[in-house]
């Protein structure tokens, strides 16, 4: 269980960090729909190790290869198989890993389920098998954009680091230009800045995305048990290192009234239904307003670290375990392309459930 | 779709605010288990409107009635269909509401998702069928305590004011003995104080909600795509007026280190693997690891707010709106056991699913 | 597990044959389809015993309620909860059966999987709970009716007394017009004399319903393994006493050879694409193809019967079992409505599917 | 929808005949089992076409790639993703049906379906799909030969040569010695030489798989929708070419009597309650009941024939075509390993279903 994602749209993932390979099944993926290959690439570009000196310095060439559901550069209706080869993969890095440990690591917890486990790289647990869900997510922003839906993550916060929260203050097509993905570029240099530092230190440090979707016509969502946000913050939760998820107003809601928090409704220029405010993030009753959907996602610091740390092994003995190899000291750049990826494959797996709706 | 919840241990839930009655179908009890239907009245108790002053004043007996599944006091292992009528609606007090979008209420969206809606009281979208949630909590919870496992929500912050984030400071069957439901007597008095306020000011006010969820063995939680975490983070997404939720550090992992996060393992006094630490929340790589699990749950302040609002109606007309009716002015008391409910479900299905994983 | 059917159009199922009433949830009804209340319940009463005198004497009112998911005589979007109370249950009938496992009988079964059963009528087993389906199937064919789509099941075989397999030779509508619900009056007549003769001796007859879909758009179901027939075929095989199913040509089509069972295409009359035979039964490639929809459904002769039978109990004793109470000879009249109901929940449930296919 | 398989033992299938690859993933798959590669390897050699000289002359490797979820030689809970390339594919052959729907093909529907199709093999509709069932089908068996189940389907009847319904007649390891899977080996031989006239005629014919489980603990199925011959029906319907499924007496008992097919239960030599007889092939109320299961499944006659055959094309004009090309006279034999894929599946999700079930 747990290895498909999607009710319409879905996407069954497989592989480990140094498996064969890390790859995918999407089902449901719309028939015609013009698929450009160049365009997954890139979106797997942005999530690859290596990007910059503030990622880690693996090389992953992570090439993409679609196996079927495609013809003639269409998409078929068929299941689209795909699958990117592990090519760089310095096992040997983990050798010292085989019966230890590591803390806050799924080391221990899949050995607990499994009995057995895949020590190498983190096995299924390792943050390179977001691939999978960066292919789906591509592929759902290809259906999306003909639809006028656009699905932008940034990075918002590393550490103490944070921009204003008010995303409308913000060129986010800018995010793309700095290492650490955040569209003010002061802060961007002052984030890269604090990465280095920890980097140089052996250590880590966290942080928060946050997602804007545009042009969600209204009706979005699934009540009771399949709210948008629901199946938003689901969806984000399943990411490597996630621990909050938030939408609208989220944590600082609490603190408020109904009275300033309340989306008055009015009628906009076109004669449409519009709110004045949007503390719901775009979403009320759990079904899109048609305004834009906003939510934040927090990520702890990564686990691996460049020190020396007690723990046990296998054998219930105590240890100590130091990570060799190349990591990121933040994960958050290089998340910001599977934070959208799960978004907008929710996104279509809501636009599809939405046709069937009403006849 | 949406109505469905969970994958072994499954919810299906029916019901309007104002319609004949809400109800469901707890299908993949397992069989054999005493059923205590008092038990399940308790909960039931614990969710209704008018237990105490600061609560709404109406009056539900919420008498359910199981239909079936149980046999001679015992589940059989056939789905247990369960009912409980509405008997005191004031439909009236929603007549004026027929034609009009409440702010930040799901009246808009439901309308143009659907097409029609139940304007009384929310009908579907209402907060009234959260006692579909709670029956199935209580037949959870039933089949929990025999594992040992135990699930205990308690307000932790009212508006602004909050008690410590470390639950091991209380004693958290106190919460159950002040209105609010906050382990902290004297913060409690406070936060009804809050309340009051708000209730006499036709206002309304957020919260947070914990919970700790003690007992559960190791391995609970399916990579990829339904870890623990993100298991529970989408059934609590999907409680009325939740717009966040953390599990573990949250949110405060951001701005720290690995070094400082990172929870050390040891070897515990009886042999067994623990943490010296629980930053993680009892859950790492999405599975359980035999520590207490633990998240927090943000509730706005609800929308139905005794204020003159403005909002447009079905027509597209600027419209003035003011709710009648009785109301909660924090919705996080009476929340609390619906945060267990969803809780106990999630592990009960992640239990069932576990006992799949090995020969 | 077991107790939902369907993807988009769903139904959860509850109720034993002698608790306190048997019921379900329709998830998935399209928003704003006009709901006859009046055509559920004449539905029923197709299904229920004591309509004629070949089937048995119990007289069950079977008074169906629905209890949420419509408004104002239209269907919300919300699920629709109903629930048939069972009113005239003679409990007694089956004190004898409290330790005993009846021949061909769900007892043993059931008693092994779950460790417990309700022996009363059956229990989950009964053949009272395809009440459920019935208005499930009602609801579907409320939807299919306003497009264009009937779904007509009748009575083909009862023993051995056979109508010819081409549907087109019969006025469909003629089969609800006699006891035993077959369109050939003649055969009818002998039918039903068989089916007395065989209540007279206590001993019970298998038969054979055929069912006709007409009206279908082609496109309907979903390969790989949501074929049209595999989704019927699950169905059908699901209703109790059901043994096999065929479609098409069926068994038939083993002894014939490609060049005579190909369906060859034309062009017809109002140029659109027809197959010039109908061997394939309306499904080629497991999606529907425009044409009639054809398959045949074979039941065997029910378990109870009124005359002794050596048998075991619980305790492993040898013993001796004769069954009391009203039972019906042949299943094979009552089942008709049933073999529609679950037709009709699979072509919507396709139709709502479909729609998420292309943009 | 519908390339997923399985509730708790998943396969997702992808691929088209003249696509890159075949493959699909295996999620559920126990973890701590041993792989046996060659296994699945010889499981894929019995399916594969060119075995001899009544089945399709061409050649293709099939070699398998497994390329996660095993561990030094172990499976480890992850989900088991496989490719099978495309390597022997005579794509030109097909040049003539780009534009031509083949009489009683899948041609027609996907185009209707989904607006475009990959005409090459009959793209995803083609036979050759059935290798990610066989690997499916022989990770099941690797588990299942640790419970002491065993499946095993044969030949029963090709055209109008049909052996003895009674499968403890024939020694059914013996099957595997023949061309066409046939446990009698006279009539394999009648039935090769049918099989052989068929082919120089350019025609083709239909015939019965039989299939018998052997060791099956009572418990396995789910009621009320997943009665284990409602889920054995459903995978068999799924496969091309299969017209109809029945279980135990299927459509023979029809004709005959409750009296006489009633499975009267007795206590065994060993102190478990047996029947006497086994009408109800194993299963009883959608429940196994310890004896051995067996049903049957019947195939069409492949409808690719080697004649000229009028039809349609995609511009609505009447055309003749004539299929070029290799291709099976009778698709029974290669179909056996198919049948047993697919029961074996359905097995082994039930055994981890029936986990589920009690404490």
């Amino acid at each position: 269980m747990g290895n498909t994602f999607g009710n319409i749209f879905r996407l069954t993932s497989f592989g480990e960090s140094h498996g064969e390979a890390v790859g995918g099944v999407v089902d449901g993926m719309p028939a015609g729909v013009e698929i450009d290959v160049e365009f997954i690439r890139s979106e797997l570009r942005r999530r690859r190790p290596g990007q910059s000196l503030i990622t880690t310095a693996r090389k992953e060439p992570d090439e993409v290869e679609l196996l079927s559901g495609v013809f003639e550069g269409r998409s078929t209706g068929a299941p689209i198989g795909f699958i990117v080869r592990n090519t760089n993969q310095h096992s040997n890095d983990y050798d010292n890993l085989r019966d230890v440990f590591r803390p806050s690591h799924a080391d221990y917890t899949y050995y607990e389920k499994y009995g057995v486990r895949d020590h190498r790289g983190g096995g299924r647990s390792s943050a390179r098998i977001t691939i999978a869900r960066c292919v789906g997510g591509a592929l759902a922003k290809t259906v999306l954009r003909q639809m006028g839906i656009s699905v932008t993550a940034y990075t918002s916060q590393v550490g103490n680091i944070a921009i204003d929260r008010d995303y409308r203050k913000y060129d986010l097509a800018g995010a793309e230009n700095n290492a650490v993905r955040c569209p003010d570029a002061e802060a961007a240099e002052r984030m890269i800045e604090l990465i280095r530092r920890m980097k140089g230190a052996g250590d880590t440090v966290g942080g928060i995305i946050t997602c804007v979707i545009k042009g969600c016509p209204p009706g979005l969502g699934e009540p009771e048990f399949g709210k948008l946000h629901a199946m938003l913050g689901g969806a984000m939760l399943g990411i490597n290192a996630v621990k909050g998820f938030e939408y609208g107003d989220g944590f600082d809601c609490v603190t408020g009234h109904g009275s300033e928090q309340n989306d008055v409704f009015d009628i906009g220029e076109d004669g449409r239904v519009v709110t004045l405010t949007n503390h719901s993030g775009g979403i009320q009753g759990g079904i899109s307003n048609g305004n834009d959907i906003l939510f934040r996602v927090a990520f702890k610091p990564v686990a691996t670290i460049l020190q020396p740390q007690r723990t046990v092994d296998i054998n219930g003995r105590r240890v100590e375990v130091t990570a060799r190899g190349r990591h990121d000291a933040c994960v958050v750049p290089r998340a910001v392309p599977v934070v959208e990826a799960m978004a907008a494959m929710v996104i279509l797996d809501c636009c599809l459930l939405n046709r069937t709706v009403r006849l």
